[in-house]
């Protein structure tokens, strides 16, 4: 079928994506580095702190798009050459992200204002900017259930889109309160981590199992033994 | 079969490559950086333009050099000796990109018009040459269909044999043109990379499909269910 | 079944745990370097040795969690979005290592004692902190037999959860002694390491077999042929 | 079958290994850089070319051992924990590589022959002593046959064996070379590089591949088809 069509499976476009997701969180900590010199290492150790909350911050951002693009690929059937495009557009942001991890670290260890505003305000540019780029490969997907599972209720579908329109928003909030208090911003971009790791996912889930459960009871199904090489559809 | 010829299927030789390409294409970002002091960040950050360039152009030959080692591995049944020597010598060219992606980074934020023009030419000889031995696998393999997917009409690995050798002179055109000017090259990089991506690709995909679709109708499979650890053949 | 529960099989996790424990034992190297000048190349070579041991003790500890990390995740059945979570916790900390051991490799080679016993204790609570998060993977997974295996047997995972407290001490108690001898923690850590590859987790898994080999026959699965792309259940 | 004798498949210590092959591989990379200034860039491109030469022979070096990790591998019936604890032992000196490699390119762009030599002779013993850890994951798999594959024939077991102990000497000896004149020893590697490569393993997969058609026809496997997600055995 995938053949026919031009489309193929998506297992290697998951695998890549998966390959650079594991490398970006892992490269966040290159980063993280103290002066050489400069008074104790325990002074100095602390005075890094805000390497360590931007190396936390980013791995979760990191985190919690590997999950929801793990979501979302479960619900899509197929891969075509334009979602193979968006989709390396969006990870061109995932592996920027260390970039301004960096800056954000080393700037707000600084004394200047400015400097801190700055960085915190480009910090929050490109989460915001991959957020919308994250929006764009779903979207691809689901204009007219292009490339959806034939499975998944088109109410679901709908859900799913309106879940993230809602995910960019509060990044772009809380980069504008960079304007007036970095450090209140970092605090922000943390706690929408939390928010977007947790409960709502979770919700979702619930809703997403609880509506399935009763659109299609596949009883057949339950006997069947778990196959480890085969993403749940 | 495999076994009885010395030859193996490609799951590993593409999983290798594969993570070599996500972990190439992740690393670039090492590449980028700004100075610590010399001016506001606002200023320091908007400096290093080139670096960003760099960076995009970049991610984007390293994002159809992946594109396109998928396609031409769904063509190629086993993998032999020569193929994966030849997938290695290519695999060096594209581990080395992050290094040319930097040199002209930093090169062309610096005033020495000399220095920009070699970068810009290191650059270019590079990817010229990747896109040299990127060819040299393919055609190991094409060279009386010795690797190639027996359901493989002769007629699209011609096409795509000819479709090989126009990849690569546009690269070493826009080499040539750094010698006078180096942004205008860089800007050819862009576009030839963009061109690569879209339409060229897709074009000739929907072309290939089509010739599937008359030449192998193979109506038993239309009711297959897609098995993701299968590629296409 | 998993998609009626809301919970997947865990092989993404997998896969992406070890992607992430591939990137971070090679990322440790990074963190090892010479001095450009200041004596022959056998003297900068030699007064480094810190970074060599430090390389070799946090190689060995990334080895251990993988290799365990690999073994609870046989017993574990399917991945809920709170495994999800704590697997990301576990792996923040992960990706962290090559940081403190960096600091310890630079800093043990420098002639300040109060500097040298800040880096071993930072060292060891890292990975103090990492043992106890590890822990929790486990015991969301085995809390009620929630996301277990139906045929592990209780004693077994019994015997797991309480391993996995053992584990721990050693860490914390070798991070005490740093108080008084850096060098004497860091030898430790070695020797835990040791202890930690070979014999005990060699005999439980001898005791896990026996035990299985009493409780499941499984008759006809004994000439089953091995399927590669399955982990043993 | 695996379970019962406290052995588990090999699939997760390959990909984990090819994972650990990528990433060391694409990150010699990180170690070729040039000097920000000191003439023009083309004299700094072309001063540095110790690094470059330094790269592909440890590009290849590592690229050959994948090669033959593959190999054996495919040999490999199962892991234990053994072979699990030797194949990490045999990975920390891959991961070792992008050092000596570093250092082996900065040293020999310096003018101190003693810095030369010594840069030579480390990176030399650091490959010969890879090349042996090798040995011990194979020795350990073959020794009585404990994780062979059962139609593997004795004969190819042990002409194995024999070829891996041929494999380290000339190391052993290109590095004793490097006494006397770094560059012919660096040459040497190349060389060996090269000789390993393509007709030894060539000669040999051909060998093999003879036998094993005259010692197990299996005529029946002629016409399954090949199914990609299994290693040939």
């Amino acid at each position: 079928v995938a053949k026919v069509r031009g489309e193929v499976d998506t297992s290697r476009l998951e695998t890549f994506s998966d390959g650079v997701f594991a490398i970006a969180i892992t490269l966040l900590i290159i980063g993280v580095g103290i002066k050489a010199e400069g008074g104790s290492l325990t002074y100095r150790l602390a005075e890094q702190w805000p390497s360590y909350v931007s190396y936390v911050v980013s791995f979760a951002i990191i985190g919690i798009l590997w999950l929801h693009h793990h979501e979302i690929f479960r619900d899509i059937r197929v891969a075509d050459h334009g979602l193979f495009l968006l989709n390396l557009v969006f990870l061109l942001g995932v592996c920027f992200i260390p970039f301004p991890t960096k800056v954000m670290g080393d700037e707000l260890a600084s004394p200047a204002f400015a400097d801190q505003r700055t960085a915190v305000i480009f910090y929050g540019l490109t989460i915001t900017t991959i957020s919308l780029t994250f929006n764009t490969v779903w979207l691809w997907a689901a204009y007219r259930r292009r490339l959806i599972e034939p499975t998944m209720p088109q109410v679901l579908v709908r859900a799913r889109t309106r879940s993230m329109w809602l995910g960019t928003p509060p990044y772009a909030v809380a980069t504008v309160v960079a304007i007036w208090s970095p450090l209140s911003a970092l605090v922000l971009y943390g706690i929408i981590d939390l928010v977007y790791m947790v409960p709502s996912e979770w919700l979702e889930r619930l809703v997403v199992a609880e509506v399935r459960r009763t659109a299609e009871p596949a009883p057949d199904r339950e006997t069947e033994e778990v196959d480890p090489d085969r993403e749940p559809q």
